[in-house]
């Protein structure tokens, strides 16, 4: 039978921090030293959940745990002190166990794939080489839409760029913005516990799927539907 | 009636890093550094769900995860290179919200409680003095006892300083292995998330009860049968 409809995910969209490279402890460091700049004393772990959404609604969270305001310039030079303190730890940084092989086995078996990360261009384009991917990839960063997550921008323009209908994309993310924002670009979203939160926490987020990091994915690669190459 | 069995927990028993003071990720970022010197690439993420248990056991985890085995003397001069790399972050380290105001509120009560903790203890005094706590406190730390957690060695040796039955204490601790070390030790044992850990992760280690940092603990306190200063 020919197929009218995908008979397997026709794409795959990565975030990038937690999910193909191991970064997320590094920018946790780096968002609460911003913070301490400014007198903020937000709690790590509560930071820690944070990672991932956008810049204006980590300040909404902020101003809830803390009863702080920022206003909009307090906010883009907390952006960039987090920024200036994340590049001091960013050559530490290594690619998560699978991730480079996984990469490599999706553009092997013919599957479309890129990344969609809250990252500037500068910080993702670093990382690329580090997997072992093109620096000419068509990947998508925050500079590139106009809300981050929860919203689903980053994915919608992700699968826009493979030119995939974003509900026929599989989705990998390692925080809950990711997979509420998978949810929200009607993708199926797959969830990794690299980026440190806890099964449980991705399992009611509504992942679809649930690995320990990139290399466990490779290795259960079947439960999405992947055939390898040349397998019916 | 007067009571022949305590009426409310006689004691409580403390972990200190991430249970009362906001360090653990200076920890997994000491631990990773110690690691990559001996080019021992584990996920950060792992690193984090192993803090707080034993450097033992930590190394038969690292065994499993990496297929490395360690000598005592290598495990040694790990723990040695992540105390000397926790010790470059120690200065930032602040207690968490409501620890002061919690170890102050059970000293007015009369409610004996003390710290038991696997760091060492020239690393566990300078905290003390971040908590406002006298320095002569009779605290455990891991010099003292023959395991770390999750046996429960520094459990025991709390209560037996104050003088209490352990299965008469409140044991409250930031991780799983916490959790583990009270359940042995027969005492009721009390998570709170601001280790990191996720909600659901502290509840199937079998928490009492859970809170999310020390403020809140303080704020629920009566859920713990602790009445305040002359309350009936």
């Amino acid at each position: 039978m020919s197929g009218l409809v995908p008979t397997q995910p026709a794409a795959f969209v990565f975030d990038l921090d937690g999910t193909l490279v191991d970064s997320v402890y590094q920018h946790v460091i780096a968002w609460q030293e911003a913070l301490q700049e400014i007198d903020l004393g937000l709690s790590i772990w509560r930071i820690h959940r944070r990672i991932g959404m956008s810049g204006g609604l980590l300040a909404r969270g902020l101003l809830r745990e803390t009863g702080v305001e920022l206003t909009p310039e307090q906010i883009t030079r907390l952006q960039d002190s987090h920024h200036r303190h994340y590049a001091g730890t960013r050559d530490s940084v290594r690619p998560l166990p699978g991730a480079r092989e996984l990469l490599r086995h999706l553009t092997d078996c013919g599957i479309a794939w890129t990344i969609a990360t809250s990252s500037r261009r500068a910080d993702a384009e670093i990382m690329l080489d580090k997997l072992g991917v093109p620096a000419d990839l068509q990947m998508v960063t925050r500079d590139e839409v106009a809300r981050a997550k929860p919203d689903p921008d980053l994915f919608l323009a992700g699968a826009a760029k493979l030119g995939v209908p974003s509900r026929h994309c599989v989705v990998v993310g390692d925080s809950v913005w990711d997979l509420l924002a998978a949810r929200r670009a009607e993708a199926l979203g797959v969830g990794l516990l690299s980026g440190g939160y806890g099964q449980e926490e991705l399992e009611r987020a509504h992942a679809f799927r649930l690995y320990a990091d990139p290399a466990d994915l490779l290795n259960h690669i079947d439960e999405l539907g992947i055939r390898g190459v040349g397998v019916a």
